[in-house]
């Protein structure tokens, strides 16, 4: 199989997939998902995935009908179906079908969970990112990672346009995270990094970065930084499960960072080197 | 037919509708809505309704391939085919059906265009309701009518779960509109609602009210409000193409309003005139 689509029960290629129109996701985005990389059909850091995954479901008060095993198992099956030995594996929860109405269903309605995978594999750690910066005008449950992504999509779209890989958000001043990634900075050996509250999404690539710092003892900030700061850093870091850890060299057009080559490859070894581990090691099988 | 469900020239009973997994909506919320209802198989305000329809998703960019008299014909072909005299119709546009990735797909990919139509009249526009509070933790685009609409499920949810009708959204102390209405205050004679920017949606039948206000010579002041005039106005009233203009009687529990209601029967006379002249009226046909 090429590519695969799941949706309660059923699969077969994504494009040959439907749907029920009155699954809500149809009118309200109601639902959440998670996503990360396989490689040799072993899946990155699929528990820190799925225990995200579950805090989601859980802060929407969507009621998931399986357990995080059984999900594992599941996501595993389906990754095994796929030819491609890398992918990008990703899966949702929707609030269940029924007629459009915005209050919730009847609570005996179960939920829907989605599985996509389709080929491609983690980028190049060693290219650098030009990036823009996009005035974050998302609600304030970033920390929960929904499908209401319009402001994403809009961002990581003028992101494209002006020929970059990836948009900065920040609120006024405060540098919050990308479209799809988080973002840190270094600076005189600190690595700087958004504080986890409701602006940014808990990235588990970025908990794996403050790891890979306290082992190696760079100190570590997590609390707010502006734009200037990010400007002004010795190097700008966006991470995620397909970048992993990526220096950025330009952003609106401005050179920046480079100027601690040290420190960022160490990071950077640290999480090709969790990478490879990581998909050697499935805890559920 | 009890019911419609169309997609991209496909209809047919909405529970037995399906729709590509592939479509932007599935992920991302990637689209734009309107409704209205019928009475007698008449739209009610269908040309501000599709006007405002056609605004939404010029804003985020998605192409329509139709015209707005070919969305009328389109519309009101597919009222006629359900039998119910009064409906609630809603249609809706997401950016075409593509492998996910946030930026835009390809441009020549279509859009794709929804209708859902179910029995339902609008509400008893003499009943009171009863409103809850909640902070409005929205994003910063209230001004188009996404399908990104989870904080509009969470606070609609809160105010079922409250036995009230509808929640009312305030960013720190200034009212902005509710979960899926506008609304408004009546002090002194004038009547109050929140300016048209980007936090509130500018409502149809809001529009319609700031019309029987200058028809009946009731002055209208377009600025912000707190919540302390709302629990303090003579009258708090709800719009919405399904309410018209229904006074509220309760806040958080709290006795609101009541104190005008000569000025309040003026308007609900209007707003009730208002629909069923315009469910006899169709300037397409």
């Amino acid at each position: 199989m090429e590519n695969l689509g799941y949706y309660c029960g059923s699969y077969g290629l994504i494009e040959d997939m439907k749907i029920p129109m009155n699954d809500r996701v149809c009118y309200f985005g109601d639902g959440v998902y998670d996503a990360t990389y396989t490689a040799n059909h072993m899946i990155f850091a699929l528990d820190e995935h799925v225990d995200r995954f579950f805090r989601s479901a859980e802060q929407l008060n969507i009621s998931v009908s399986f357990s995080k095993c059984e999900l594992k198992k599941l996501l595993q099956d389906m990754v095994n179906k796929v030819d491609s030995p890398e992918q990008f594996l990703y899966w949702q929860v929707t609030r269940g079908t029924a007629i459009r109405n915005h209050a919730f269903p009847e609570p005996d309605i179960p939920s829907n969970l989605w599985i996509m995978i389709k080929p491609g594999g983690i980028k190049d750690i060693y290219q650098k990112f030009k990036l823009i910066t996009v005035e974050d005008t998302r609600f304030f449950h970033c920390n929960i990672k929904t499908l209401n992504l319009l402001p994403n999509v809009i961002a990581k779209q003028k992101a494209v346009e002006a020929g970059c890989d990836e948009a900065v958000f920040h609120r006024g001043d405060r540098v919050t995270e990308c479209a799809h990634s988080n973002i840190s900075i270094i600076n005189n050996g600190v690595l700087r990094t958004a504080p986890l509250d409701n602006l940014i999404l808990p990235g588990i690539t970025r908990g794996h970065l403050l790891d890979f710092c306290r082992e190696n003892k760079i100190p570590v900030d997590e609390s707010p930084f502006s734009l200037n700061d990010l400007m002004g850093a010795d190097e700008v870091i966006v991470t995620s499960a397909g970048a992993l850890c990526i220096a950025a060299s330009e952003i609106d057009g401005i050179s920046v960072g480079g100027k601690a080559p040290e420190l960022l490859n160490i990071l950077q070894q640290s999480a090709l080197k969790k990478f490879q581990q990581d998909t050697c090691y499935n805890s559920c099988f």
